[in-house]
């Protein structure tokens, strides 16, 4: 069981689909990360900051948890972080009717003093250069830093995006993001380009259809259950994430095998992610319920050819 | 092992991708179909019709493969259906630049008197009535019925469509006809609509990303092959049904665990076949290669979570 330290938005959402809408509920890339890591029961941290308007009780939904939120700044006198968005029908594509950075345009992070020695780094969505602060502010190199970034980044701060991808171990990203990095349509191109970049190991997120995890010429695909209605996809990809690195960490064991366990571990959160508003069904999750869909999983994907060595 | 009737296209094709163009070359969806089934070494024949145009080399290829091809009438005095296409960038999209259906337009079916007991029957896509003769033409009926279509027909013979559709056992449509057909984004939902329009498996086929086999509340998951680089998809939807048919047939199994093999097999073949220019990889692909593509289904979807009885 390795420590993890998260870095990533803690925010209000307020988010419209064809099936209805919400007023800000709790949202945010390190929140979303957190609770999904927290099915492992890994000592986590989250690195962040919130204004004087963020309610306590999802500070207590946070830690009761288990997750540590010590490192979450509060600017007494500032606002939480803030987005609005609006899907469409197919669910598969969103407009972003608001984004107000608020107490996000100044943020410092501080790692805790008691997380400076965590063996896994998840870098939630965020600039660049404050990953890369993160990173820094470590006591001993971790043993595995995991980026997620996006295009924004790509369009506004590609030199320092660059910087932190050569910083890194693991890199999640979704697949348009990764042609518009490296110009390549083909995914395994693109991966191979990423990898060139800096990570060891890239995952390409597929939305729908799954994510597929790169390692050399090695080549590992989860794919996204089926399900018969997605009533709200926000935070499903850090929620993936979140997956991702809380197994790993849980399981101090940082190979390709075991990455294979781990995006498949990251899509089944997933699942349940986008099944409610939020962070809703997240925080209902039992163990139960992830080991009945890892099930689902495995009569998904397995099948019975034997191999012969010819 | 079971005899395999194949009813579809023989055709001229002209394609045009960002790698390149043909002139007229071998195509048609029986071609494909029947070409990916020879991989099995079934006892198959193709029916369907070609003109005087039609050249004997052609005639010959399916041969050598051990396709019976007696029961493609010649009309001498006709032209061989032909199609003409445009792939885009992302070989996604494509135009067809024009379609002429020469002697298709009067095309009768007829299948040879020795293959009228087969145990499986692969209706191309074509007209539902053409499909609808030819099952009609059986002595034995069929233990197995496996149905393509496309969207043509849901505009312009919607009736028909429904009539054969309770006549089979699988159908195989890809995605977007599966959702036009029954109005449903959801696949899971679309696929239950499906089922109960009569056949009791429903293949969807996504292209790039894979297919999805429904079975009642089953569902099994084939990825396509990541591969660097796509050349040319024509055939490659006919590739992959000629190849969970050929399967089926040479292993005489119709069951749902058997045909989880069955779509990766049919995934397999299609992998081969967009990588170059119409019939041409597929017409020299070995059994070796497939198997070594066989490992790689399995590493790219095999994973090592034990499951416990909890």
């Amino acid at each position: 069981m390795s420590k993890l330290v998260i870095v990533g938005t803690v925010a209000f959402d307020a988010i419209e689909t064809p099936f209805g809408k919400t007023d800000k509920i709790l949202g945010g890339a390190a929140t979303f990360i957190a609770l999904a890591a927290s099915q492992f029961n890994v000592d986590s941290t989250i690195v962040s900051v919130v204004g004087g308007d963020f309610p306590q009780k999802y500070l207590d939904i946070l830690s009761e948890k288990n997750i540590d939120i010590s490192g979450i700044e509060i600017v007494k006198e500032g606002k939480t972080f803030f987005w609005r968005g609006l899907y469409h029908n197919d669910m598969n594509s969103r407009d972003t009717l608001a984004t107000e950075l608020n107490v996000l345009a100044d943020f410092k992070p501080v790692v805790p003093e008691n997380y400076r020695d965590s063996k896994v780094v998840m870098l939630g969505n965020l600039h660049p250069l404050i990953q890369i602060s993160v990173i820094e502010q470590m006591n001993t190199k971790p043993e595995l830093v995991i980026l997620d970034t996006m295009n924004f980044w790509m369009d506004n701060a590609l030199d320092d995006l660059h910087s932190v991808m050569q910083k890194i171990d693991v890199i999640t990203i979704n697949d348009e993001e990764a042609r518009q990095l490296t110009g390549e349509y083909s995914l395994v191109v693109a991966a191979r380009k990423i990898h060139e970049m800096g990570p060891k190991y890239v995952v390409i997120k597929k939305g729908e259809h799954g994510a597929l995890l790169f390692h050399d010429e090695n080549i590992f695909y989860a794919p996204a259950l089926p399900l018969e209605e997605v009533f709200d996809p926000t935070g499903a990809g850090d929620t993936f994430a979140g997956g991702f690195a809380g197994y790993l960490a849980s399981t101090d064991d940082f190979s390709f095998e075991n990455m294979k366990n781990a995006v498949i571990y990251g899509s089944n959160l997933a699942s349940f992610c986008v099944e409610k508003f939020g962070t809703e069904r997240l925080l209902n999750t039992t163990n139960g319920e992830v080991w009945g869909r890892l099930k689902e999983f495995k009569s998904l994907t397995q099948f019975e050819i034997v191999l012969q060595d010819s």
